[in-house]
């Protein structure tokens, strides 16, 4: 069985670190900035000593490709990002980039060789934190927000994304253009859980089922303020205590399987002073499931209880994001299931919580991701780790499942074939 | 049945309205301002129209006597404040001033003569919103506060109680001094509820019990901040959800009678934002009962709970405050409620939610309340408000109780009726 170079994956890992370290574990790093710049240039110079054909897309996706033997066949991709949150983590989004860059390596310096061309891209502006919003690149690659918009967005410093990205592209040496939504047969990203599952159940990859669905609202509960000495309890309007009572009630609604995400982040208490009953709550639900039915199902008890009375207290609120759940492609999570299997990996099926440029992928091609754990389930942060195993089983997991694809989409087996995939 | 004149307990009211007068039905009157000491103003140069004595303690508390027959018998007392909170209503105090000198001037109308001296006392600092503490005169005049402490206290611009009280007492007249903690035998404060219980039993006078207890806490609950799409629920150490668990858990003990007080009013949440677990709360317990026991009792269920572990969050908490609670004289709230049954009135008995002056004055002589409605139970606040018929009814009250007290304590009565009061 084909397997990775591992020094040499992992040697690149550190080398990348170094852009836009922070001294800390982590890294700095946020979309065309000269740290990402240089870590882009880094990987394109490993490109193309490896006689790599590199192209840019006009919101400056990079893909480095392998050519195939068919000059028609459609290419199969990977990939992630190289921008961090600010500060970020060293394994969000470098860690798929650089996995697939090893399954490229491996399968030059094994002279394996398939029909299909393989891609790995790199995409801009993932994390969204310079320029909103997030999984730019891959949203406009595949028609999901328009280039116009995102050249447009500017950072804090009234920086455009098409400035910044013009810039950017100057230092990167000579680029092939290529268009937005080009075709492709399949698409597979690795990444780090950014959650605790994987890590709590001793496994070293998992298989993603999709990425969950997510509905945002903001509530009012507005009551009366009151003297806290004086004011009897069935005559109070206490805001606080109706939103708690509304939370409970919302939490025992909603929280009935464990794939359900229901957070209240943000409740904030007015006029907020120890002897006074408190006369407005303002308050957060984000909600989160990887089935779009049930997540449609909680979206509709949470907007019946927009309206309900508490504690004598009036309710409102309204929803502030409706952002689907995708399903990734069964064949595809399939070929990661049976890579694992035949690696004799145990895994699991997990559905994201976070969204990743694969959402946008899927749109385009059938896709699949690939999780490794990360410790404490700990991301955007110095304190962000994977282990080196990890690393490595995940990337010798993504080569397995990327030569299956290739194996499967072949020039000249079956049009039936191809579209299973 | 001896009783006031309404029309100019009213003219009264309405004229020391003026000073201060926020133009939208309060008053913006602190201690010992150009306004408060207007209102004093005016209201001595009554009486010392009405010939009254005019004595000052050291801490700036003014004592308007109507003398007695006997010149060794110890006075009996009225009275309440004229400072406001900045705005305040135009009821909180001054109702309690102007019923007291109304009291005094019906007698003297009518040539009614006791052996005791009768004194409307107007108590320096009730509010404690320009100087800290609350109660500050009556609590310096009864020996629970130094004097030395008091007139150091400085408001917001650094201005002394001791510098801005001189200044006040130049703008007064001529003033008899009268030492701290000065001999009395009864004290009675009318004031308006600042609650609604009243209100809502369509009751125009209430017997004040006593002055409830209040204990105070800080609570901190500690979780860890998570991802709000990525970490399932069985790993998310939610400070949020589990504070909103404490304060359930808390009110469901607690919350047992009609006469306990629990607030939550100041409860903040961090990071506080819609997509991240809550790592922190703080939140505050207000917790007031006008029984001793029962306060020590809840006291004892809150720290119990302190220490405690909630959904994975660790629980700290320290009390903050402990006032335990007083009652008042029961010969003096039996005097106030046969004057009510006298007069044909119904009338309730409950306890003080607020602190007030009568406080520090209980420790002194034998002391009791009695409460009129205010709207919606609104105080501190322009748009505090008490009835005309309320505001008259209180005051013929205070003077049916004050000649019952007066009557009781005769000199050359048996000292055993003279004790009994």
């Amino acid at each position: 069985m084909l397997t990775i170079d591992a020094q040499r994956f992992m040697r690149r890992h550190e080398s990348l670190a170094k852009w836009g370290a922070t001294g800390k574990g982590g890294v700095n790093r946020p979309a065309l900035s000269a740290d990402e710049t240089g870590a882009r240039r880094e990987l394109l110079d490993w490109a193309r000593t490896r006689g790599f054909a590199i192209y840019v897309d006009p919101i400056g996706n990079l893909f480095v490709r392998r050519r195939g033997r068919s000059a028609t066949a459609r290419p199969i991709r990977m990939g992630s990002h190289l921008d961090s949150q600010m500060p970020g983590g060293n394994y969000d989004g470098v860690y798929g980039v650089l996995a697939a860059f090893e399954v490229l390596e491996t399968l030059e310096d094994n002279a394996v060789a398939f029909d299909a061309p393989l891609e790995l891209v790199v995409w801009n502006n993932e994390e969204g934190c310079r320029f909103s919003p997030t999984t730019m690149g891959s949203a406009v690659h595949a028609g999901s927000l328009s280039l116009e918009q995102a050249l447009s967005a500017v950072d804090s410093e009234g920086v455009t994304v098409g400035r910044a990205l013009e810039r950017s592209l100057d230092l990167l040496g000579s680029l092939t253009p290529i268009d937005l939504g080009s075709p492709c047969s399949g698409y597979i990203e690795a990444h780090i859980e950014q959650g605790p599952r994987l890590e709590a159940l001793g496994l070293s990859v998992g298989v993603v089922s999709g990425i969950q669905g997510i509905a945002q609202f903001v509530f009012e509960v507005e009551g009366e303020e009151a003297h806290a000495g004086t004011t009897p309890r069935d005559q109070r309007k206490d805001a606080l205590r109706g939103a708690i009572n509304l939370v409970e009630d919302l939490a025992l609604a909603i929280e009935h399987d464990d794939d359900v995400r229901f957070t209240v982040g943000k409740f904030e208490v007015a006029p907020g002073a120890i002897n006074t009953v408190p006369a407005k709550v303002a308050f957060t639900v984000d909600l989160r499931h990887p089935d779009s039915e049930e997540l449609a199902r909680l979206v509709q008890v949470v907007l019946v209880a927009c309206s309900s009375l508490r504690l004598r207290c009036r309710v409102h609120c309204r929803q502030i994001l409706n952002s689907p759940p995708i399903q990734f492609d069964a064949a595809v999570t399939a070929v990661i299931s049976e890579s694992c299997a035949k690696a004799g990996i145990e895994t699991m099926t997990l559905p994201s919580g976070a969204t990743h440029d694969a959402k946008h992928m899927a749109e385009l091609c059938p896709s699949g991701m690939i999780f490794i754990p990360c410790r404490d389930g700990i991301s955007h942060s110095d304190r962000e780790h994977a282990s080196a195993p990890d690393m490595i089983q995940g990337a010798n997991i993504l080569l397995a499942s990327i030569v299956r694809l290739a194996d499967l989409t072949r020039v000249g087996t079956s049009d039936q074939k191809h579209e299973r995939v």
